[in-house]
């Protein structure tokens, strides 16, 4: 592991977090629909929802330091705007309305958007490359179960949202860009 | 006073034209009401409300200038990005529809990323904390004394819409980099 | 000319690529319809729009480049990002759902935003402005001659969509920019 345990806690737990809020946005306005009841819930997500988003987060803080040496130089404010990008992003799909084209064209400029701003390249790339197959693919399989489903709205990918694509791609550079801030904190730059 | 007259009256003008124009949307989307008729009204406001928005704008410049020396270097940029951030934020309280989840997890990413990009630290932040206090507790003066109320879907703190938080955050800290930028304004950096 | 002919054919196909994206979200929401179905269409767009669309972002690259050296210095995510400013703001005008005072006040604070980051000065500016008067222009006369019409709620100037302003004028800055990074690519700078 290129992350110490305490590093890989903290991605889950701020994944975790962050997948309850936007998850709470989706349910609430009405995008998602958890279909099996049995499970115990946190707010308004199934309890494996947090669980999933938080290993995700860490596997892929963890799959970009495998990648790529991270930048040096400790830059909290782009520690925090990678979160809030994504808590962002993830709460805007919830007030589009839809899946349909301006929807996803307005995620997927964000998408870029969050990109030009946080990637250092070919490695976070890869990690939003990974994100936006990984998500979506895992959203679908959950679909299958019936564990949870989308509104008739936002299922023009296989039964799952089209704009889980950005979103997830988004997801995976920000992590990508969390992850090179932790490890720049072990040793403060002096600048 | 660290601010001249000249610098206060120019962020009272903006603090007022701007409440000006988010309030616009706000009464045209339904967001809020006037209730006492009886007052003169500027476009949408009673005339109270961009007096009291000025007002705060101005105390803000001359708040962020007491507690910490303003960065050097004038850069226009910042100081018209601060504004459009803020009547940008403004006008989406009337678009998101309610101060459900999603509407308050987006405007509040929307104000981590305001800050982010123009909070120099602590003074910042200790305005945006300022405002995102003063200004709600103002506003629900203002519902209880029956002048203006929310509309049902906007008033879970306490009667007022619970992204009033955010939204004053960011004006806080946007309004301590305009004021920065004014100081600067004075000897151009010649950069 | 400036521009190559493979820049400027570079410049009229991400004009004619983006305004197919961002017309499509404007009529499968209702925004704008087009009233003459004689002509061919390509996706939702009458073949006329993306070309119209294409050599304006030629010309305004080409405009650009004549009033002023471009910045020195190759920079692809400056290049993507002004790609994906004005398709996210473009989406964004199939969202907001009018062209009302909170529509136009978010749209015109992107706009700024945009300008804030990408302009270079005086003559990005005169790029953006000479899109924002002569883009609406352009749109009146089409809205005159009965091709295409905007929706009741979206035609507050003249007929057409008063967020056109701001719409165009992110564009020719996005454009202008966009011109810049074309010619630093001959050279890249090696930083």
């Amino acid at each position: 592991m290129r992350l110490t345990p305490k590093e890989l806690l903290f991605l889950f737990a701020i994944g975790a977090a962050g997948g309850l809020v936007g998850d709470a946005g989706n349910v609430q306005s009405g995008v998602t629909r958890y279909l099996d009841d049995s499970v115990p819930f946190i707010w308004e997500s199934a309890l494996w929802f947090p669980l999933l988003v938080g290993l995700a987060t860490a596997a892929t803080g963890e799959l970009r330091l495998r990648l790529a040496p991270p930048r040096p130089g400790f830059d909290l404010r782009q520690g925090l705007g990678a979160i809030a990008a994504v808590v962002g992003i993830y709460a805007l799909t919830s007030i589009v309305g839809d899946d349909g084209t301006e929807s996803v064209a307005l995620l997927a400029a964000l998408a870029v958007l969050t990109a030009c701003v946080l990637a250092d390249g070919r490695a976070a790339i890869i990690c939003g490359l990974a994100a936006a197959i990984g998500g979506p693919l895992a959203e679908i399989a959950i679909v299958e179960l019936e564990w949870s489903e989308y509104s008739a709205s936002n299922d023009r990918l296989l039964g799952v949202a089209l704009w889980l694509i950005p979103l997830y791609f988004a997801f995976g550079v920000a992590v990508a860009r969390i992850a090179e801030v932790l490890v720049a904190r072990r040793q403060p730059s002096r600048s």
